[in-house]
């Protein structure tokens, strides 16, 4: 609300902005360069076109959301850098997987890979180690690729593993972490931290070219202040943890109920009937379903426990409805208010 | 602030989109198809890039924003679309120049024109005359072009010429409008209007891919809502036409201060010595003189009469400043807040 | 040869160019727009940019030369354009493939589907049907998509299914080709074919912007005349489809040589132990192993029916040879030449 | 001719290609990078595409190729690169406008200048001398800019000059030079020359990704091996240029005939009255007036001074011509064939 007083200098001079990175680099612990931008689509499409040259290519799993659900946003702002996708069945990259995709072929007709993405946590909530961290970097850069994390929910992770931020990345060998603010509670805004300056080089002007240097930064770069300095960040990602943590448990003695996914961080993942998910439609839940015909329940930063009660106690309810006595449902009550989802 | 509350549906199928969307329609006349993204920039950008192939070209006035001050965004956005720039000396394309531009080649190695630009208030703050946009409009459709309308101060226009928003765009001809709400007092919006719906089709995921779909798009649009409906965007406008003819009332008899242009909308631009310019600055005053070396003063939607005075009797007290009679200056009162600058 | 005396009117506008236009125009009974480029890379990449939008997605195989092995050309001259790939065994897509793959989404971070491109024959040399073809062309038409096929081989598939190009093409419902030239003992050049004239509007400036405008376009366009006007390009076709089926008929009884995929056209793709691989390499054969770690034999416009001889020769013996007695390869000749390969 | 024989290893990699680069590192005297593409189109985009981030800009004349001929080339190659283009009446770059440029703005909406591009002879046949090169040079290197010499007629530079190409290039200061091949009686082909090796990182496959990597390199590289080797590239620039002062000389003395520019290579630019241009064209005479509405007489490789004389005979005798004594013109013999032009 302060920043918005008054006129300030425009386009990212401005003190908020300054007092925003600052707040970073503390946290952090490293001198890193860091900029806002308007989401998340553009922090990792910038930050990758910053890595690579159109005919480079980017490493990553076939759960990355970077091919997945941005429309080819990547290959737009990189005028060509093609994803190399592992093949594999989980949604963790392994070293192994960065080592095959990076050294099965040499020839020009091949993309030559610059760059490596992993997610943290992954679209399916999971969990990379520090150790697994540290191996996919290792393998980077033995073999000159740069490592980027995808972090929209890094505070998650964070809350999750224990762990301070600067183990996460650069101290694990993380070049360029895109933190998420808007699944953190903001309205719009995402922070792109270089650890290694120099490939920050020109990024000022590629924002700008790219539409994404806002004229009010404050309102980009504010927020980020009281965010980190308060701590909230990291409060609220546990609160959102422990919601997943909260509707999981109850979940656990159903039969036909299936956790697809290890709930680690603040999404819970069920893999259950149709007939069952299209009750809990009806009855006013919302989630996606788009990962292995799943039902994907991501808890925000200010998801009330009650609200995944109830969520828990419709699940159980209607995990019990035979297929064929569907009078039952006659006796629930009236829907509820869909949970807060990101 | 309304809009902040609860969660709702992402990436713009909101209640709140769709009824800042409604207002456009109504005041505008017309059912558009309205789009909001995060700032001027892009929007101009995506709405040349969805009128244009790569090897399409835009006519602009050497003064366009879109040629002089977007680090070669609407080149990015479209990848590659060259701007071809009237070499007049005045801000305000004519009818004569798109005739020009678009006939003077038709060779293979000229990048066809398919579009044409012009600024309504000028990067100069200068009117086109609704009989000139439609003079314009008439050229451009009768050799195949379409017509945008960078509109980051289209309010201020409005205000100006007294004419309804139709008037100045789809009744006179004008395909696509781009309307600012940064510099109407918005902390991230402009909308994109396409009058004929056609052109819209694929817009949403040229949005998307450009990293320009908010996810929690009511933050956009909402501000919209309040700012159409209660008629703010107008009044607002008003106002900062006022103090820019405030201004420009109060140096009209100063011999050695100039008007580089007529003060027509919400800015004034002074040509001076650099002396004068200088302790301006000293002074507190802040301005931009990239344009022709004259001193810019823009006045923005919350401008304080007040300041505009005391600006006004510094102006005038500088200009009668001896050159070498500096001493005078040490009667100056202590150098004030700046004004209220976009 | 005679293109190349004296001067000409450049640019694709002598008498040469329209002749060998007019060629292709009588060879596929159709009135279509012809394009002549420099190589199979800008051929398939500017024919499928001129189809979509950077935000629209091109539905192909896995196997598809487009995806493999052009290092991201049709998402750089695209501009982004995002290649759906169906995760199936065959190099050959279905008109099931294409359904599924656009119609599984149609959320706004799924890029918009806009084409298909098939190869004939495919990467494996195996043949598309005309009723598979139909087939495909139908569900792309249904669904709003645009079929495109890469024939960098055309002639070979011509050859090998005994029907005119026309039936193989517009008849089925194909709307763009790409007919290989340099596959066809042609020393630079590739002809697009567009069968709906409207789909290659601007398609000269397209060309000329992404540098595929030859200045001396007779050299690119006057082998075809004589290629097309004399049936060379079918003769030789199939020439060298009969060389690759006496190869593979050498080769059926030897219970350690698989054939990959049934040999339809000019290439056999042989499994085997790698160290017979390896021999036959160190008696001077060349061959590529990328598809399935096979070894690829493609067999060009002029190769010597003796050479394949003495290949299918050597690849018996070799296969005879036991794993630990090495020794028996001492009694084979010298190496040969390579057999003449595209 | 030789090169057309047998079977080669592909894309660049055979013995013509590698005989082609050695022949230009004997000819230069440096151990440059070179490269073979398809058209001058190319060759420079993805020369100044190599040196440009596509937030950077590029320097050049009003006259420039890329900028007026190019459709929008440069732009596309580069995704964005702007040009900033010296507003002056000569098609000569000075080292004046190389600072102005680069030094007039440093704000972020300015795209930040990375490469400064001359051609050599100019556009209108003028020559820099190897002062201006190196005063440019200097001027670049101290701003942090590249310096990119488009060189597609660069052998009558080097003619003209009496210069070696080290000293008109790497020696002065010139970090990548395109050497025209088909100004130079070639079918298709242009070299890039990096004296900076590192420059080179990668531009194989930029050169893939972007259309320009020929299966057979070896129709690309080998007429250079035979044009360099022999001397014939400088013998037939020096032919050329002589024709154009052969041309120059005998117009001198004609009162209504201007030369434009001085003759300094193989290009002679006439102004005239409309009619006799006119009356030029009807007895067969093909040139261009794109520059200054001029007639360009652009004499090739081959040009036959007996042509020329023919051509300066029919100028003498329609500069002789009254305005309204028409009926001398059908004293007239037949019209001539054209010229030989580029």
């Amino acid at each position: 609300m302060q920043a918005n007083k008054g006129s300030l200098v425009p386009y990212g001079e401005d003190e908020w902005t300054s007092r925003a990175a600052d707040a970073f680099r503390t946290l952090f612990e490293k001198a890193c360069e860091v900029f806002f931008v308007f989401n998340g689509t553009a922090a990792n499409s910038l930050a990758l076109a910053a890595l690579c040259q159109s005919y480079n290519s980017v490493i990553c799993s076939s759960y990355a959301h970077v091919e997945t659900d941005e429309c080819g946003a990547p290959e737009f702002f990189s005028n060509g850098s093609k994803l190399l996708v592992a093949r594999t069945d989980s949604a963790k990259l392994t070293a192994h997987d960065v080592r095959t995709l990076s050294t099965c072929r040499h020839d020009i007709h091949y993309p030559k890979p610059r760059a490596v993405t992993i997610t943290q946590p992954t679209e399916t909530g999971e969990l990379y180690s520090l150790t697994e961290i540290r191996q996919i970097a290792a393998a980077c850069h033995e073999l000159g690729l740069y490592l980027h994390m995808d972090g929209s929910r890094f505070a998650n992770a964070c809350a999750a593993l224990g762990c301070s931020p600067a183990d996460m990345t650069w101290r694990a060998g993380v070049d360029v972490l895109c933190f998420g603010g808007t699944k953190n509670g903001m309205a719009v805004s995402e922070a792109i931290l270089f650890f290694e300056r120099s490939l920050a080089d020109g990024f000022d002007y590629r924002c700008k070219q790219a539409g994404q240097l806002a004229s009010k930064m404050r309102f980009l770069s504010a927020p980020w202040v009281g965010m980190l300095e308060s701590g909230a960040w990291l409060r609220t990602a546990h609160h959102a943890n422990a919601c997943a943590k909260r509707l999981a448990e109850q979940l656990t003695d159903l039969s036909n109920i299936t956790l697809m996914f290890p709930v680690q961080t603040n999404s819970v993942f069920i893999k259950s009937e149709e007939r069952i998910l299209d009750r809990l439609r009806m009855r006013g839940w919302r989630f996606y379903t788009f990962i292995g015909g799943g039902a994907r329940f991501v808890f925000a930063w200010d998801a009330d426990p009650a609200q995944v009660d109830r969520l828990a106690a419709d699940i159980r309810l209607l995990s019990r409805i035979e297929p064929l006595n569907a009078a039952v449902e006659d006796q629930f009550p009236d829907p509820q208010q869909p949970s807060s989802l990101d």
